[in-house]
């Protein structure tokens, strides 16, 4: 069975689709009242964002369109210092797609969505011409504890940049699929929380976090010099990256600071948390390889101590990056 | 200027976009502190929702993609009687999307979006293969104040259903558009707010509320029917049609029924209310031809007295209704 354009049409084959695969993965007491909107409540700050997720494969080693479509609406309100609530889901269905497909996406996105926390209150779908492929925008609204300031305007000389992990995996991944090459590389799609409630629950004095997604380590780190006014200093050595990424990145002439990743975070703390912030972020399951990769200091832009003992700027991405990676 | 693959990079060119187009339009003083989401604040319940848009033609007698985006979401959260406050906006961009095009449409969301009172506070940008088209995901966030109760399970016997104007107005302009017919019929694509916001203020027991959107009239009484577990009995000769829409459903075989619309909504009131209902209605400006359209009957299902004394079934849409019709 395949989607075809009476499953957008509003009518009886749109109903049969919520109940036969949304309603079955996603049910929850909002959702299913099935309203113009979910009805909720909450009293004081909250972060709200959104994405939409456009990556092909749609199914890659690690992951799936749906599993990246919460994961990264999660990240982004975890960044914020939010504990994420409730998600909404908006499908973009390619004529053609497989019904199986769409169910295991499905599937993915409720499991990945029960692991965070999160429920998914509110969803549309749209059915248009293509290849059967299809897109899916999340928005995503979390509770923000009283106190809690994060933000990328917070940073200060002397603060060290942690990130969790080795960088390039979900691009190196997808690129991989892309070209048809085999390999062992997986993409690092992961929901971040763990991670984040365990360095604000230890009082680790958070300036900023964010997720090192497209653009990759080095636009991010620019943009977080830009809005802190100071520039960063990374230490090339510091940067971890998985041996088999590394000789892919070698082959194709890329570079790992631009690359994509989808469970990857950076944390600016202050210089005495440092020690901690990093021992604790290597406590948890996808910070095994957090490494300190940074410092703030005075000035202006982002630069690289080489390993040769040079010093280079490292601008925002130019160019095109890889298209629909995320 | 086309937008190409760079612009969804997440580097220079994605920055740049930002800035020239959504950054013009969209500024406020959430949304230009660029973090990975918008940090709000609310107290109490609200109403959060989702809706993709795909239609084609992206620019329509009537309105716009743009347009149709934030009046859709905004409707979507009035009729669960809040008062809409934030969106988010998240772009599909098809690659050859002439730059002068998007600008027009991020124009007329930023319009309609000051119209309706509400702020764009996060965005998303994604580029994909394609043919110079784009889609739009809006989620949006409306306050519900206290003690409003409004909800499809809530109709009793005697209630009346009222409809703001003519039906089939968008569907009818979309399908113009396609097939190249020249004629006058343009889409009644708009923010209800007003009309809404005048029913509750007058204190008119609303006790549910619906855009008839896809799916259109038949589809959403069954759904109202279902809910509340009554019958809904429609007076054909009530229903209100332009004449040159009926001259054009008359040619290609098309219901009014069954026909989406952008502006156009059903209110089921307390049966007492019914005039004076329909009085405010008629004062707004998009409800000058509202009309009280059906009852709420003991029993089930959906039924039409028709114009020569019968009576026959109305079910939910079956088949294909218009794709990318919204």
């Amino acid at each position: 069975m395949q989607i075809n354009m009476s499953h957008g049409s509003g009518g009886k084959a749109s109903a049969e689709l919520m109940k036969d695969i949304f309603g079955k993965y996603f049910s929850n007491e909002v959702l299913n009242k099935m309203e113009d909107a979910a009805v909720l409540e909450l009293h004081g700050k909250f972060a709200y964002s959104t994405d939409s997720f456009v990556v092909t494969p749609v199914v890659f080693k690690g992951g799936d369109i749906g599993k990246l479509s919460v994961c990264g609406t999660v990240n982004d309100l975890l960044m914020m210092g939010a504990d994420p609530a409730y998600l909404t889901a908006g499908f973009i269905l390619e004529e053609g797609l497989e019904l199986s497909l769409l169910e295991e996406i499905v599937a993915s996105m409720a499991k990945t969505a029960k692991e965070a926390g999160v429920k998914i209150v509110a969803g549309d779908t749209k059915v248009v011409e293509g290849k059967g492929g299809l897109f899916i925008n999340t928005s995503g609204i979390g509770i923000i504890p009283e106190g809690r300031t994060i933000g990328a305007a917070n940073c200060t000389e002397g603060d060290l940049v942690l990130v969790s992990g080795t960088l390039g995996d979900h691009h190196a991944c997808i690129l991989s699929a892309r070209m048809g090459i085999e390999n062992q590389i997986a993409s690092d799609c992961a929901c971040l929380k763990s991670m984040v409630q365990l360095l604000l629950e230890n009082n680790i004095r958070v300036k900023t976090m964010r997720d090192v997604t497209r653009g990759g380590l080095g636009t991010i780190l620019n943009e977080i010099a830009d809005a802190s006014n100071c520039s960063i200093e990374i230490k090339e050595e510091s940067i971890p990256v998985r041996p088999e990424v590394r000789s892919f990145c070698d082959i194709l002439g890329l570079d790992p600071v631009y690359m994509g990743n989808e469970g990857k975070m950076i944390a600016v703390v202050a210089q005495e948390d440092g020690e901690k912030a990093l021992a604790l972020m290597r406590e948890t399951e996808y910070g095994g390889e957090a490494a300190v990769i940074a410092q703030v200091v005075s000035g202006k832009g982002v630069y690289m101590k080489t390993r040769l003992g040079g010093s280079r700027i490292v601008d925002v991405l130019y160019g095109e990056g890889l298209p629909r990676i995320c």
